[in-house]
């Protein structure tokens, strides 16, 4: 399994729109296949952080991901909002 | 739910004791009352990124689980081999 995390910093004036999007995007990603799971989630001691914690079954299906058209219409979107990102994505470690 | 991500550099030799350490950890953590997962991962691309992937019931169990004797004893010898790390504590986002 692969876990994702995609950690994003977030102006407060901007959070409603950015989680109205990412809401259309987590509806539509939970229908691919292979995504177990996926969803957004704020820092409970810095609310400016809002991270996208998910779980694939396969790197296919995550590169697929990549490649929907609700990935590539509003990831772009979100990303002119978010003031940084980091993506980590992860396996098991041995 | 609390979703913890919990994410270290180390060194690469260091990284054979850090994985044999967290193992115990991860072995005693997942008997805590409210524990629902808890692994260790390493980021795909960066393997000095190691990361504790953590999902817990309540907030009172994620407390309880910082004064279990296995992560008082543990947790001070990861740090020390840590060349860095952060910690966040999600909740779903609104």
């Amino acid at each position: 399994m692969i876990h994702v995390v995609a950690k994003s910093i977030v102006k407060k004036e901007l959070q409603e729109e950015y989680k109205k999007i990412a809401s259309e995007l987590v509806d539509m990603t939970r229908k691919e296949k292979g995504c177990i799971s996926y969803a957004l989630y704020q820092d409970k001691d810095n609310p400016m952080i809002l991270t996208f914690l998910e779980v694939w079954d396969t790197m296919e299906s995550l590169k697929a991901h990549f490649k929907a058209p609700h990935f590539t219409a509003l990831v772009p979107r979100l990303g002119k909002m978010r003031e940084s990102s980091e993506v980590n994505v992860y396996t098991p470690a041995d």
